[in-house]
Formats: C-alpha cells, sequence, structure tokens
C-alpha cells in the first residue's frame, strides 16, 4: 500500500509542476490519510493538565480507561446539572451539542474534499444550518405556544407565514449554490452539497424530535438517552472484563460478550430509573404553555402512565417468588414502555455505532474530533443517540398518546371564526349520533 | 487534459498488474468519462422508427428541433389524457414517474462507484424506495381516507401504528446496510448510501407533495405543473429564435431572451389557464371522501377563490382602456395566485435546471436517460418541477387554507371517547367566551 502511493505522489507532483491547473482536478479529489489525520482533529489518549499528572503511573490499558472514567462520570455531572437546570438549559444543550456534530461531520467533508478554494461553501453550510433550525424548531414553538405568540405584537405573521418564509430561506441558498458553482470544482461542489445535506438530515432532524419528546415530559428524554449511556458504558465494561468473542467486523473491539452484558444491564437499568422517576412530577408531566397561568408549567395530575397498577405475576415466572415476589406486583405501566425503550437502546442502538464506526473507517479517520478526551467527538459519543430520538418520537405516537384535546384546540383556534363554528356543530352531531352526550352522563 | 487521463490509463494498468486487490482502491473510485457514457443510457437525437424517416431530410438544428417538438406534442397530450382520467390515474402516472428518476439517479451512481460487485446494494436502495413510500402515500392516504381505513376489518393497526411499522420497516434497511458493509468497499457503500438518500429525499418527498396538491384541487397539480412546461418550452423557443445573451455558465444554450421569453409568457398563460380551469369544479373541488356517499367525490361549492370578483382597476394600469378594460374587471381570486405561481415558475424553477445541468457537468453526463428522443430522461425534463411541487404546497398551507373543519373533525375522532366530549366543551367555552354564537345568529 505504502508503496503504491508513493508511486502515486510522486507521480502526482510530477502532474503538478507539469500541468499546475489540474491538481485540484477529479483525481486528487481525496487526501491521503497522512494528510486527512492532520487536518481533522482526531481524539487523542492524552488527558489534560492535572489529569495527566494523575494517571501517569498507570501502564497504557489502565490509563486509557481511567481518562475514559474519568470523562464519562464528568459528562453525567454535566448532564444531571443540566437536567437539574430544567427544560429550557436542556434544550440548549441539545442545540449545542447539535451545532457541534454538524461542524465535526462538515469539517470532515471539508477536509475530505479539500474545498480551502471555495470559502463562501462553509457560509452556505452554516446557512443551511440556520434555515432549517429556524424551519424545525419554529414547527415545535408554534405547535405549543402559537397561541402565545400570536397574542405578541408582530409576531403573528411568523407564525401564518412560517413555512413560505422557511422555504423561501431555503430557496436563497439553493440559488446561491447554483450561482457559487465554478466549472472547476463541480463535482467537489455538488459532494459537498450532498454532504451538508445529509449532516442536516441527521442532526437537524434528531434535535428537533429531541426537543419534541422533552415536550411529553423530561421522563421521555432522560430515560431513552441515559439507557444509551448505561449501554455504552456497561458494554465496554463487560467487554473490557469478559470480552472474547468478536461481534461485528466494523468494529474489532465490540464483542457478543459486551453486547449482551450491556444490553442486559440496560434492561434493569431502564426498569430501576423508570420506577424512580415514575414518582415526580417534574420528569412525567408535559411540558405546556398554560393560559390562565400566562406561563410555562410543568405541574399536573400524572396520567395513568404514571400511577401504580396492580399486575398479575404469569405463571412462568413464578419462580420470583423465592425472591419475595407475590403473585401480584405493583408497577409504574411507563415501566414495561421502558422494556421496549431498552431493548431499542441495546439492540438497535450500537448499530448507530456501528454505522459510525464504518463511516470513519471509509474516511480513514479516527475519531470525529478532541473535545473530550478518552472519547474523541462529540458525534463518537452520540452516534448511538440517533436512531434513538426517532424510536421514541415514534413510539409515543404510537403508542402513548395520539392527540391531545389541548392541541387539537389550538390548532383548531387558527381557524376561520365561521369555520370554528361549523366545525363545533359537526362534533356535536357526531357525538349525538354516537349517542356520547348521554353515555357521559 | 487527455495527456494527463492516458498517462494515468497507463499507470492504472501498471498498478493493476503489480498489485491486483489494489484496483478497487481509493484512487480508482471514479470511472474516466468514457466508462460512464457507455454504462449511463445517455439521450440521443435518433428518433424511433417512422418518425426518424419524417425527419431525416432536415437540416441537423432542424431535425433536432422537430423530434423534440413532436415529443413534447406527444407528452402534453400524454398529460392531458392522465388528468381526464382523473386522481386515480395521475397517481398512479406520478408514482411511475418517481420511480423512473428515482432509477435514474441511482443508476448513475452505480455507475460512478461501479458497484457490481455488491448485487444487494440496489436491492438495498429498492427497498428504503418501497419504505419511504410505504411511509409517505400512507400518510396522506390516512389524512384523507383514516376514517375509512378505520372501518375496514384487519386495518386500523395500519392507521394506529403507521409511522412505527415504517420506522421499523427503515430500521432493518438500515441494519442490513451495516451488516453488509465490506472493508473493500467502505467508502463507496457510503457514498452510494448517501446517495440513495439523497435521491429518496428529492425524488419521494415531492411526490408526497404534489399528492397532496392533487388532493387540494386538480387545479393545484396541473396549472403549476403546465407552467413549468410552458416556461420551459417557451425559453427554449425565445432562445432559439432570439437568443444571443448567455445567461448562466452552468448552461451554456440557456440565454437572457430566453429567460425572460419564457417568463412573460408564463404568467400570460398561468392567468389564462387558470381563467379557463376556475370555471370547472372538475378542477377547484377539493379530492375527499364523504362519508354520506361512502366514496370519493369531486363535487363542492367552490371556495371564493373560484368565484368572479369585481377588481377595481388600478390608477397606474388605467392605460388598459385602451384594450377596451373599464374601471373595474371582474377576475377569479385564484388568478391573482396564479401569478405568484407563475413568477415562482419561471424565475426559481429554472435554478432547478441549472442544478441538473450542473450535476450532469460534476458526473460527465449529457442527459439522465433515453427514454424520451429529443429529451433524454424523465428527469431531464422533471428537473425544474422538483421545487415547485413544495412552493405550491407552503403556498397552499400559508396563504390558501390552513386547515379545514372537516380534516380536524377526523384528527378529533381519533381521540378517546372522553377526549371528544371534552375538547367538545373546551370549544363550546372557547367559543362562548367569544361571543360567537350570538355573532351566527
Amino acid at each position: 500500500m505504502t508503496e503504491v502511493r508513493k508511486r502515486r505522489e510522486s507521480d502526482g507532483k510530477l502532474l503538478e509542476s507539469a500541468e499546475s491547473d489540474h491538481i485540484d482536478s477529479e483525481d486528487d479529489r481525496f487526501k491521503s490519510d497522512a494528510d486527512l489525520s492532520n487536518t481533522i482533529p482526531s481524539g487523542t489518549d492524552k488527558a489534560p493538565g492535572v489529569l495527566e499528572w494523575l494517571v501517569k503511573d498507570l501502564p497504557d490499558k489502565w490509563r486509557n480507561w481511567a481518562v475514559r472514567a474519568i470523562f464519562s462520570l464528568i459528562m453525567i455531572i454535566f448532564f444531571s446539572l443540566v437536567i437539574y437546570g430544567g427544560p429550557l438549559a436542556l434544550m440548549i444543550t441539545t442545540l449545542v451539542v447539535q451545532v457541534k456534530c454538524f461542524q465535526e461531520i462538515i469539517n470532515i467533508g471539508y477536509a475530505v474534499y479539500m474545498i480551502h478554494g471555495l470559502p463562501w461553501f462553509r457560509s452556505l453550510s452554516w446557512y443551511f444550518l440556520l434555515t432549517s433550525n429556524y424551519f424545525f424548531y419554529g414547527e415545535s414553538l408554534i405547535d405549543y405556544f402559537g397561541v402565545l405568540i400570536n397574542r405578541t405584537d408582530g409576531l403573528p405573521f411568523l407564525v401564518a407565514y412560517h413555512r413560505f418564509i422557511s422555504f423561501s430561506l431555503y430557496c436563497v441558498g439553493f440559488v446561491w449554490f447554483v450561482l457559487s458553482l465554478v466549472k472547476k470544482y463541480y463535482m467537489k461542489q455538488f459532494s459537498l452539497f450532498a454532504w451538508t445535506h445529509l449532516a442536516l438530515f441527521i442532526v437537524v432532524t434528531q434535535s428537533y424530535l429531541i426537543i419534541k419528546n422533552i415536550f411529553d415530559g423530561l421522563i421521555w428524554f432522560i430515560v431513552p438517552v441515559s439507557m444509551i449511556i448505561c449501554n455504552d458504558i456497561m458494554a465496554y465494561v463487560f467487554g473490557f472484563f469478559f470480552g472474547k468473542t468478536p461481534l461485528i467486523k466494523l468494529s474489532p473491539k465490540k464483542t457478543w460478550e459486551g453486547f449482551i452484558g450491556g444490553g442486559v444491564s440496560t434492561v434493569f437499568f431502564g426498569l430501576g430509573i423508570s420506577y424512580v422517576m415514575c414518582q415526580y412530577p417534574y420528569f412525567v408531566c408535559p411540558i405546556e404553555y398554560s393560559e390562565a397561568l400566562g406561563r410555562i408549567t410543568m405541574e399536573c395530575e400524572p396520567s395513568s402512565l404514571f400511577r401504580l397498577q396492580a399486575y398479575n405475576v404469569p405463571t412462568w415466572m413464578k419462580w420470583l417468588n423465592m425472591f419475595g415476589v407475590g403473585s401480584t406486583v405493583h408497577l409504574y405501566p411507563f415501566m414495561l414502555h421502558s422494556l421496549s425503550l431498552s431493548l431499542f437502546s441495546s439492540i438497535i442502538g450500537p448499530f448507530g455505532g456501528f454505522f459510525a464506526s464504518g463511516f470513519k473507517r471509509a474516511f480513514k479517520i479516527k475519531d470525529f474530533g478532541d473535545v473530550i478526551p478518552g472519547h474523541g467527538g462529540i458525534m463518537d459519543r452520540f452516534d448511538c443517540q440517533f436512531l434513538m430520538a426517532t424510536f421514541v418520537n415514534v413510539y409515543i405516537s404510537s403508542f402513548i398518546q395520539t392527540d391531545s384535546p389541548q392541541k387539537l384546540l389550538s390548532q383548531i383556534l387558527y381557524l376561520k371564526p365561521e369555520q370554528q363554528l361549523q366545525l363545533f356543530y359537526l362534533l356535536e352531531d357526531s357525538l349525538q349520533n354516537r349517542n356520547m352526550f348521554n353515555a357521559a352522563n
């Protein structure tokens, strides 16, 4: 391999001196490995300052372990603080993480396609990031605070024409891109355009769904996210101590022992954390704008999901008797849902990680960045989270709630007055035909 | 350039004989031009059979013109027949066009990345096409026929769990992709994965929006689509006869004369066709499932958009007097909206075409396919239609209707009975507080 590259490189230099305007042409589109690793900040095992001194005497394997563990702990503490800070802090953190992930993906694109000569391409990427965030965040703000925004002077047009404004902004970017095309760089420009859009697709839609999940109650955010963290850590721990059988070629360090150990731990962890969180309205209440109070509230009468219910222990689980479990157990129904979440996070979740591994291998980089010592970039830590947000969102809309009366009412209030009346009478007829007024009394 | 390629090619052969397992490595990722044009069926000026005989004596420039004109006519006739066939025929045609466009884009991807060794990648692409169509078409079918589907035995679970089923199908594809990764091909596989997703993004979402527009009334489909066709043809005609000033480097054949001539023609064409279509309920009525009739209807009392209204001619347009236009004119309000549509289709629409031109140049292909003699592939004819469907959809939702009472009612009927009652009383209170019952009487 090295020999080939050397030959090619010397060949490249020959060409370079012979026909200098072809340097950037199709065949040199990709940098060699050496170049790439210079441009993308790759993760390092070196720990900063004080920490470096603390772990300096440990053997290599343990030293990596220690740095990684310490920074896992730091991240978990940070995460808990953010949760303590409330939904707004969470949303801002989500936004920051999103921007950082986007930056890491885009930076790899820049490095791969060596686009130094075209400075406005960077602007275009960020412009598209802004546009799509404007669109997606706008959509959820309108869903939840539409009534409030409509009452503020000068803002109602933002609600009424939100999609039109977003689409116009996108069109500006699109036209800008087309006008920016330069003959010499067509291929690179289209590749980076595609790269940007896929990064948006992965990063922005996921963070939008995360925000939506937060609105349904903090528990829908905290439980899945911490399940993935738990699965990551426990798979690492099990793999570290018991790992023998390789799981998938893509990630040679992953083992079946880690996969299974992580999965089982996640199921128990999920049941435990759900049991604890179900007891606090702070975690289980949806975040709503209360018209009556004139502010955002997180207080509610917890729905039946979060109220203890008696379940009969099925016959095939009678052996639980020996642990002092009777014939009925009291559980929060949410705990049963947590089983689906933990199964997804430990079976499908890791594939997000494999996907990211494959991606890194394809572009011959070690990590997405070097923000977190011992871990790499933000993307390296969030790779398994990606499908999870979509899963939770789809899960909620399929199995938990369809639409809430409150939300539909706010949609009705957007109708013209005469349409509101029309709907009222349509609904009245429908309810009367089904005899539901009597049934209620 | 040729010299460089020759040198590289001979170099390539050298390498090939020296280290055969590197043939498929990074640097050979892209075929040379000659290879590509062999693999992708490119448009031809040759006409089939009878037609060839008809145009054989014409000089080259006119011959191309004739073939193109005849096939434009054939397409317009076909298009009219489909419209005559009704909404179902239109939707099926949209689906066929969508699949064909997807195939053309994907074929280019295959040719570019030479993926012959990995047969299941083709299956994966089609699988993702199926999955996303299942998701998007399902979403609109549920929107419009949810009540009907819910009444059919065995189908309600498809409605209730639609998103969950779609997401599960997607996850299967995702896992399948990850498991299909082969070390030698990482880069190609990820590139094609990205390619497939972008093709889906462009093709499937647009055709979904087109279907949605059709449901809002055929006029929202026919007017924009024929505007783009008119703009294409008239820009070609004006460019052919008067074209002098080049418009954009990307498409050397496009001229300012064609751009402006096409634009002005489109505005007048749009006003004309709107005036005609506004008179027929067949074109202006939304397509709805009538519970009372138990079937799909396209009959309605046309909304105010499609009823003649008197407008005062503004002072600065008084010169229209000399054409016999009085101080008031009778217009359908839709005609004013048609101005926005025609402006978009003649100003932004062509950028879809430029984008496609640039794309073709980037990958050094002449056309997307060879289905339509004189025109190239389906994608070559539909390139300007793409942003249009989104524009119309966004335009309708921003300026024409928000939600219809009928549609909201069907959403309400998904709620649990007690929630339906709760909503009823909430709405009653809200209407009473705003004194709207009295105002209506």
